[in-house]
C-alpha cells in the first residue's frame, strides 16, 4: 500500500475513491489509515447532505463523521447563502438540501428566484427544465452544483449527473453566465483544506478522477494521487 | 399582401408563420388565399399528430386537414418505421405519436428497445435521461425528432423543445451517432413536396426561422420567404 511522506493532510474522493456501488473498496481503510487520521472527504455528491453520507458510511463499515465530510451541494448552497444572504433560491435537489439551504438563511421557493440552483434531482422533469430556464431568462443567477455528467452505475450502466441535467436548461438559455461550485473547481478543496487546516502544498488529494480530482487539485496546488 | 409568381405550391411552417400562442396570425389566411390552395404544412411539431392539429386549427378558424400536415414527430416515425420494420421503440413522446408508432407497425416498449426516439415529451423526467442514455449506450439507435431547443411561449417564456431534452441525454452518453428528423433536415421538406407534388424550384417555404425553414429550404432547393 502507498505510504503518503510529506505531507500534513490528505484529501480523499469519496465514489471511485472509497466507495463503489454502495460498498467500501477493498484499499479504503488502508488509505484512511495511511491519512494516518488527518484526512477530509471532499465530494461531488450533489444530493446528500454530509449527515446522510455519514449514515451511508457507518452501513457500510467506514464510520466518516460528517464534520469531515465536504460535498458540492452543501458547498454550493453554502456559497449562495454567504454571497447573497437570504436569497430567493429554486432548487431543483433533494429535499434534504432544500432542508439545509433553509438552515442557511435561504428562502426556497419557486417564486420569482434570486438564484437558480440546480444539483442532482432526481425528481428533475420537464416542467423543472421550463421553469428554470425561464427563470434564468428574467435574471435569476445559475449555480450548477458539480459539472459530472455521469457516474458509474451497476453492471456498467451509467446514472445521470447534475451536469446532464443543467445541459438541458442551458440548451434552452443558450449561453449565459453561471456558476459550477465542486470539483475541479477550487471553492471545494479550499473547504477540505480548511477542515484538515493543512497547508495545500502538504495536503494530498487522493481521487479515480483526473478530470475533477486531479485538474482541481493541481488548480488548487494540492498533490494528487489517482487510484482506482 | 404578397403575391407568388412563378411557383406551383407553397409550404408552410405552422408556429410563429401561421399561427402564434393558439391564435391565427392576422396574415395567416391571406398567405393561404395567396397559395391558391397548393400548400402544406411542414412544422416541428414533435407532439401532436396532424389529426390533432388538424382539429386545434379548426377551433381557430384555420380549416386546415391533416392530409395536408407534416410534423416532425409523425415523419421521425414513418422513417423508424419505414427503416426497421416492426423495430422495439422506446418513446420519449405524447401519447398519441406513441399510438401512431403502433399504427406504423412498430412496437413500443421500453425494454430492449431497437430505437430511442425523442419527441416533445412533457412527462420527459431523471428517470427518462437515465433510462435513454443507457438504452443507446447499449446499441439502441438514437432518433431525435427535431433540433429546435425551445419555441416563444406566451409573455416572451421560452418552452423547452425536443432538442433541449436531447441534449441531457447526449450530456450522458458523450458524443454517439444518431438522427435528427425535422427542419432543417431535407426529408421533411420532401415529405412536403410529395403532399403538394411539386418541384423544389417551383416550390415556395414560407416561415419564421432562418435557422430551420430557411436552411432547410435552400438544402432542399426549394425557394424561401421569411415573415413574422
Amino acid at each position: 500500500m502507498h505510504e503518503f511522506h510529506g505531507i500534513d493532510a490528505t484529501l480523499f474522493d469519496l465514489d471511485g475513491t472509497l466507495v463503489s456501488g454502495g460498498i467500501a473498496l477493498p484499499w479504503a481503510h488502508q488509505l484512511i489509515e495511511a491519512s494516518k487520521g488527518h484526512f477530509a472527504i471532499v465530494t461531488n455528491d450533489a444530493e446528500h447532505t454530509s449527515a446522510e453520507i455519514e449514515c451511508l458510511m457507518q452501513m457500510i463499515g467506514l464510520p466518516i463523521k460528517q464534520e469531515r465530510i465536504v460535498t458540492a451541494g452543501m458547498e454550493a448552497i453554502r456559497q449562495v447563502a454567504e454571497d447573497m444572504p437570504g436569497a430567493k433560491i429554486a432548487m431543483a435537489t433533494s429535499r434534504s438540501l432544500q432542508a439545509y439551504a433553509r438552515t442557511c438563511g435561504l428562502y426556497v421557493t419557486d417564486a420569482g428566484p434570486d438564484v437558480v440552483l440546480i444539483g442532482r434531482d432526481r425528481q428533475f422533469s420537464y416542467d423543472t427544465i421550463r421553469f428554470s430556464a425561464n427563470a434564468v431568462l428574467a435574471g435569476a443567477k445559475l449555480v450548477i452544483c458539480n459539472p459530472d455528467r455521469t457516474h458509474p452505475g451497476p453492471n456498467g450502466t451509467i446514472v445521470p449527473e447534475t451536469g446532464a441535467l443543467a445541459a438541458s436548461i442551458l440548451a434552452c438559455t443558450g449561453p449565459v453566465e453561471h456558476r459550477v461550485i465542486g470539483k475541479p473547481q477550487p471553492e471545494i478543496f479550499l473547504a477540505g483544506l480548511k477542515l484538515v487546516d493543512s497547508a495545500p502544498s502538504r495536503t494530498l488529494m487522493v481521487g479515480d478522477n483526473p478530470e475533477t480530482d486531479g485538474k482541481g487539485a493541481e488548480r488548487a496546488g494540492l498533490r494528487f494521487l489517482k487510484i482506482g
